[in-house]
């Protein structure tokens, strides 16, 4: 008998979800939408049924618990006959701290746990509490799991997670490298072991490149080391996250042009990065202006992409080699120009971009020429299948 | 004939000096000290010839002025006759900006460039303004050289130098990577190219280990990136400052701990690296508890060893490969351990460290076996001999 998953990912005003079909191995996508603007005027949610149109329907969403209750007469509409057939939910859970290095089964101490690290997501955690209570209260009886973006990046050792900053920083305010993505960059590095051949020892890079975007070594599956760390404004340039800094500028900037800390930190997160650099934030754009020769828009992909390599550089160092480099997210799928800067300068490694392949889209792909001495692959991420096979394992 | 040669390092309350004798190509330390606690009670100035004791003489110096012309009064007692022997006297700058990518003569229109600079700064460039007036006004006649520690970054690329900020932060605010030790690190790729047999092609990476640290690329003995910042705090983890952080954690701790940004910068630049994580910030202490066992020192030699590797990973890559590698500075030339542990993760790029060559001190030494890939070297810097030699050329 096959089992119904539905997978949540609850941000402040919207929640995402998907419901997956399980047979065996086999996770089949029934429906998936998103309910928008959650407690704001002009909500709405939305579904889509296998490759259908998607329907669309306005009202207003004051609450999580309406909009998933919202989602919930969508499914019933078509996909679900009725929420009886619901075999469990899996959450994504941004920050997981130290108490979580994988997904779990959803008690009062996990929630409170959630809670507590409220502290370190401030925009994250609230939400994925709203949507865990929101499913008890609509389903107490159901089974529910949390997968952290966090989990995967808990095997790093002290020489990778810590910061050299006066002990207590650690000890009592928690300041140390915790990583994103980790579901994603779980997920690619394993589809990449299975492509390496699955054998004993592997060495795999995954530079996960979307709006956001971090990079990880991973030894033997085990993740050694990523590019985000206490927060997820650390590591590569992003869209408009300005990425690694000389940690004195935040200070230089609100001392010298007299800003709050709110407003350094809205700069960072949204007014820096490719659209600092050129105005753009959307790869899509910054690649137009950049093959129309727009000096700013040349500078931005020069930047984006040598930060890339100095990253895959100082992780092949870390791990002493690399078997694979995997590019994954909206840009590292797409943006096959941004992976041509990066790959032309990994020649050295005995790297040659397969230019035809390099062109592909929305499928796993070998990019690398046959001969070269390191394999490059794009695979599309799926977090949410990951979430709703942890959740089919734990309940 | 030949020629004398002053060489100043003027700081805000000390002032360091060395006498150079000019014979041809042959430059030779007649004498060298310092006058400290410059405007503070219990100044005094030395002063040591050759290899004879240091003569130390307690005395008021409330100016830089009157350091400097106490330092003359010394030197006039055995090194030199008369003032009217000197040829010229060099400066050590720290900050040249965007103006100066070489040393330059001092003009009036340099000493309003290095007083423009500063704002950028504000701790050293002040100090070298006393330092060169005061030879102004002692000696009106007398050309001067400045050297700046920020000239040898200055042909990095945008690629390197920007941060993914708004862009009014570079073009408004002056913020890039400047990055710091030029002199050094110019110094120390020159030896190791001279050591390669001076190729046509060269890649080298330069570590300069003190209590301030920093990392250069060096391709074809120019400089393509370096791993200070916009400030001496960005990079590897030194003494005190902390290296390389999440952005947003000096704006998180302001936040949270309630702090004031004169005491995040305090934190960062004093309370933080090695002293940071074990309590010690000299790495003689740190190796004594290190050797010991102690868990803090093992972290932290831990971290400390893997921001070096990570960042020769990151240059490696930066460069496309990677001739030799050198340590210089306070621990380049003198941490055995810190060398062992960094060497110790590079065994995939075919290094192998000599253990005996290791223990050497004070000379240059190929630490790597013969037949190691890449050659690693320890070559004792020597900042203030390039700067009598550019004096000695500008004058």
């Amino acid at each position: 008998m096959t089992k119904k998953i539905l997978v949540l990912n609850s941000g402040s005003s919207s929640l995402k979800y998907q419901l997956f079909d399980v047979d065996g191995d086999k996770y089949t996508v029934l429906a998936k939408g998103l309910a928008e603007r959650i407690g704001i005027e002009g909500a709405f949610v939305s579904m889509k049924i296998g490759d259908g149109e998607k329907q669309i329907k306005e009202m207003p969403l004051p609450t999580h618990q309406e909009a998933i209750k919202a989602v919930f007469d969508l499914l019933l509409s078509g996909p679900l006959k009725s929420l009886d057939e619901l075999a469990g939910v899996g959450h994504r859970v941004v920050h997981g701290g130290e108490y979580f290095n994988r997904s779990v089964l959803i008690t009062n101490d996990v929630i409170e746990k959630i809670e507590e690290l409220c502290a370190l997501a401030p925009l994250h955690n609230p939400a994925a509490i709203l949507g865990i209570k929101a499913i008890k209260n609509l389903l107490p009886n159901i089974e529910q799991v949390a997968v952290f973006d966090t989990a995967f990046h808990q095997t790093m050792k002290p020489e990778a997670f810590m910061y050299a900053l006066p002990k207590n920083q650690y000890k009592d305010y928690k300041i140390r490298r915790y990583g994103m993505h980790g579901t994603s960059h779980l997920y690619v590095s394993q589809k990449a072991i299975e492509l390496l051949g699955n054998p004993e020892h592997s060495k795999v890079i995954t530079c996960h490149i979307g709006n956001g975007a971090s990079i990880a070594a991973v030894k033997d599956g085990i993740c050694i080391d990523t590019s985000m760390g206490f927060t997820p404004l650390a590591g590569v340039v992003m869209g408009t996250r300005c990425g690694d800094l000389d940690p004195y500028i935040p200070l230089y900037i609100m001392k010298t042009q007299n800003k709050s800390i709110d407003e350094v930190d809205k700069m960072l997160n949204k007014q820096s990065g490719m659209f600092g650099l050129c105005g753009l934030s959307d790869n899509r754009d910054v690649e137009v202006k950049y093959f129309a020769g727009d000096q700013e828009a040349i500078i931005a992909m020069q930047v984006y992409s040598y930060c890339i390599v100095k990253y895959i550089g100082a992780y092949i160092a870390a791990m002493g080699g690399v078997d694979a480099i995997v590019f994954t997210g909206g840009v590292g799928e797409n943006g096959a120009e941004v992976r041509k800067l990066v790959c032309n300068r990994l020649a050295y490694l005995g790297i040659t971009l397969d230019e035809e392949e390099n062109k592909k889209r929305g499928q796993i792909t070998r990019i690398s020429t046959a001969d070269s001495k390191v394999k490059v692959f794009v695979i599309p991420t799926d977090e949410e299948l990951v979430i709703a096979q942890d959740t089919i394992k734990l309940i």
